[in-house]
């Protein structure tokens, strides 16, 4: 592996004093801001998410604000969801996707108010798409980055910490609901969410000043519940299926390439100014699949895995490869055409370590 | 300094097994991409750029390309540089702004024909925000990522490699200026241009394919002249002022505040949608300066470290500094407030190693 050189332009957080003196060992780049990417070992932090709690560190998912009287409409543009329904307590996972309906985004779109959305980005510059659509368009909107850095607690534990600091009314709320809570003199957003499997919450701390005393209180609180820093962990998150938008879908892939069919609500959302286009992509030709790959434990992938069928065809590729301690196999997650994708479907994976057996499956493990 | 853990996400450049092998140490990310940030250390690929010759992979400067009737329509509703008179063998240093007149990124625009532009990116996403002017327009282009890696050639004995393998009328290209090129059964763009301020050129590779053949056939030429992978060099861009988008300059900025007014024409770019607002903005309160720190060498800046006047109030910030071996002082780069910003005004920055005497420079280095 080699060092990441630090810079301005890789923008620290509210908690990277914190995430530092807590230990990490490694970082990526999410939205030009640094993420952990493991404490002590991807294994060990693995293992520890699946049992206790920890807080995450994922300021990275930068909140864009959209703020106006043409809010709603300038998000239905964007994306095949429909949002009429969506109430001012609710968090929806949102494909967003240009007008030939290519993937631009995967957010958590968190509605506020009527006039007023947080967009909780995977890694993309999405608040130049949105500064550009509410320009062209001419719509009575502003758009802009908050102040505000999401702290993620996940785990088994998660709601017991969460419940034990900010009081027992927090069980009430169900997954991917949002509410307030305060902190010292600051309410903030607390919602059921999170990238990981395991339960949990995300905050969503408003003041980059509450971050670092909201990080010491927690990990006060939770000593007992042996509270650890952690990140979004490769192993589990393949587990569960949660994609990774650059790397499992990018801009060269549909909504129903992704797997997301069940967000895109063509009939009604004829705003939208992909839904001409998605149209008539409805039916793939490829999709993503969990993949299991034999053999002993393979190195983490830093290129596509091409996949072939028994002729030797390319049918795929895989973007996200990990061995699952769990599950005692190789797991990830893969592209494949239509011909090959079937639930059992034997193909050939060219790893970097040579050639192995990849299997097909029904679902995600976890 | 950590690691960078390895990802897709983090797009691998068709020149990216070359720079391993030739020992890279540390990496950044630009535009979702890997860029090298050192070979042998700051300092030794500094003073050989100064003397040899250097190939750069800057596949991160991502290219745009903006093809159709409305291309210059939708170019100069982004920037308040006058794009009339841009001829189709001209590279334009380009700010792109949003409506309020904030830096979106500063591009090198190379002009191919009337209709047809490549962006050369700083660090940001430009391609969604000409995706949403265009669809919000209804302009009649398409704007997307063509498969172009710009790789570089600098140094005082650029001339002399690029002229040996392409021949010697590429002598007579001059600054900002290109033209074609042909490698092996394939035309590419050369421009006289670069980030460094040591003269050299830059191809526009297009094709992946070509990556690695070319980066052989450069080295195997330049043998003679000591050729050595290099890579933007903190040091050389400090002493030159080239500015670093996302640590310099920032979307919190005008063009005006970074220093740019000359490329900013507002009187004759009445279609920038930023016009009215900058026009109200052309007399900046704080600036871009060079600033000089006294004292033994500090360590690089992982945060913005904080000037003050000689009453303590707050003046300003630096967002990028170094030690300069040729001129003997701590180098760096500034936004400074008016009241402090004149040639050899003195003030003290607040640096992560304790407070230091900084003077304000009237020009850069070199």
């Amino acid at each position: 592996m080699h060092y990441l050189t630090p810079s301005i332009r890789l923008r620290k957080t509210p908690f990277t004093q914190r995430v530092t003196e807590t230990g990490v060992q490694a970082y990526t780049v999410y939205n030009h801001m640094l993420l952990p990417s493991y404490f002590r070992s991807v294994e060990e932090d693995y293992s520890h998410l699946k049992r206790a709690v920890q807080i995450w560190d994922v300021s990275c998912e930068r909140q864009v604000e959209i703020r106006g009287p043409d809010a709603v409409k300038l998000l239905q543009l964007t994306t095949p969801r429909n949002l009429e329904l969506m109430q001012n307590d609710q968090c929806y996972y949102t494909p967003i996707v240009d007008e030939a309906g290519c993937m631009l985004n995967d957010p958590v779109a968190i509605k506020l108010a009527n006039d007023r959305f947080w967009i909780s980005l995977a890694d993309s510059d999405m608040l130049y798409y949105f500064k550009g659509l509410a320009s062209g368009f001419g719509l009575n909107v502003s758009v802009f980055e908050p102040d505000v850095s999401p702290l993620a607690i996940q785990g088994p534990l998660a709601e017991t910490l969460v419940s034990n600091v900010f009081g027992n009314e927090i069980k009430a709320l169900k997954f991917f609901k949002h509410r307030l809570i305060r902190f010292q003199d600051q309410d903030m957003v607390i919602a059921r969410s999170g990238w990981s499997h395991q339960g949990g919450f995300e905050i969503y701390v408003e003041g980059s000043k509450y971050g670092e005393p909201l990080w010491d209180y927690l990990f006060e609180a939770g000593q007992s519940l042996d509270v650890k820093a952690g990140c979004p962990n490769l192993i589990e998150r393949i587990e569960a299926g949660l994609l990774s938008y650059g790397s499992d879908v990018t801009m060269a892939d549909t909504p129903f390439e992704a797997g997301l069919s069940k967000y895109c609500d063509l009939e009604t959302t004829t705003t939208c100014l992909a839904t001409k286009a998605l149209l008539k992509k409805q039916t793939p030709s490829r999709q993503i699949r969990p993949i299991e790959i034999e053999g002993p434990p393979l190195s983490p992938l830093t290129t596509y895995w091409p996949l072939n069928d028994k002729l030797g065809n390319n049918v795929g590729k895989i973007s996200s490869a990990a061995w699952s301690p769990d599950f005692m196999t190789n797991i990830a997650i893969g592209m494949v055409d239509s011909a090959s994708w079937g639930d059992g479907s034997q193909l050939l994976v060219e790893s970097e370590e040579g050639k192995r057996t990849a299997i097909v499956k029904g679902k995600f493990w976890i």
